[in-house]
């Protein structure tokens, strides 16, 4: 199939795993095929706004038919890079770090966790989960050596910056960050960050609203 | 003070905590005051934005001075609801229950955790990071008991919505929930996601796209 793949914007894509997860669902399911208007009903999102988003990946619906459920989740999968595998190393070998490493999301989304690194000399030459704990020391090289393309910062606040600088000057190529921070890095590395303080404090929020 | 707080939309307040974590290091710097310019430099957001976002909450700018940081911070930890406390189970006494169990954002945000939940009874009647282990059969007599407002999800897909409804039948008011699950509640319960396998695949697009 020849599409031609848009520039598409970032609230979009950050659509297409919530369009993944119903879909695979459907499948679960043995569902064949799904109207826009189904999958409205399922999604929360409207029928015209699915429409638009699927477009922008060159549309994969027959008018009156609806879209193949198996086809279409093949193509997100492959539009959100699921069928390539990406090499990753996790900071910090803590709770958070030891949660990061056993998740079973990953092997699903292609990444695969190679090691884990930590500044404690305590914890560094241990196995955790099955993979073993190196010195931050040893980071830059083992990430050469082993072509990672991915680091996850599961460290508090303080440090992580220095780690992602250490990160991109081994070559990563992206961070899965959970620390705190608003980290800096070059344009060319894409930075994800998960922000469990800010979903607090929006939880927070809107209790304290409700009151 | 008196202000009028108007209805705020959702992207607005999912900006505060953003602000409130800037303001939070600019105290620990010792700053007293910060104009819109440079609280622009610091999150991102353009000058006008910030003058918008936080008009939205009565103002605490002062023309050619700019914000008193303690009396900003104050007021944004207020409207964030992070004076109260709320009172908090976890369900599910795995790896990512005992993350979030020691999470140390929780006291600064104002929530206590009571007591984890779990339906293996081989976890049940254990102490976990110095929490409790209950059965999930006892878990609404807990919740009407000690008056518990806030229940969190730490369990897979598979029987998240059923804890969602046993919460809300139990009078729960707010739930964080980590599974990766469109819960289903009552307009009148705040429902706050984290989505991890979301942010995983966002991760793997902008890898893919960038190849």
């Amino acid at each position: 199939m020849a599409k031609e793949i848009k520039k598409v914007s970032d609230i979009v894509i950050r659509r297409l795993p919530k369009y993944h997860r119903y879909l695979s669902d459907l499948l679960d399911r043995n569902v064949d095929r799904i109207s826009s208007q189904e999958l409205s009903g399922l999604t929360g999102f409207t029928a015209s706004q699915i429409r638009q988003d699927l477009n922008n990946f060159g549309g994969f619906g027959q008018q009156g038919y609806g879209y193949n459920v198996q086809a279409l989740h093949t193509e997100i999968a492959k539009i959100l890079g699921i069928d390539k595998t990406y090499r990753a190393v996790v900071v910090g070998a803590g709770r958070l770090g030891s949660v990061i490493s056993t998740y079973s999301g990953f092997k699903a989304s292609g990444f695969e966790i190679l090691a884990m690194f930590d500044k404690n000399p305590e914890k560094v030459g241990k196995v955790i989960d099955g993979l073993k704990v190196y010195s931050l020391d040893d980071m830059a090289d083992f990430i050469k050596k082993n072509k990672v393309e991915v680091g996850i910062i599961t460290v508090p606040k303080d440090g992580s910056q220095k780690i992602a600088d250490d990160f991109v000057a081994a070559g990563i190529k992206g961070i899965w960050n959970f620390a705190p921070v608003d980290l800096v890095v070059p344009e060319d590395v894409v930075l994800e960050s998960v922000r469990l303080n800010d979903s607090l404090l929006t939880l927070s929020y809107y209790l304290t609203e409700k009151k």
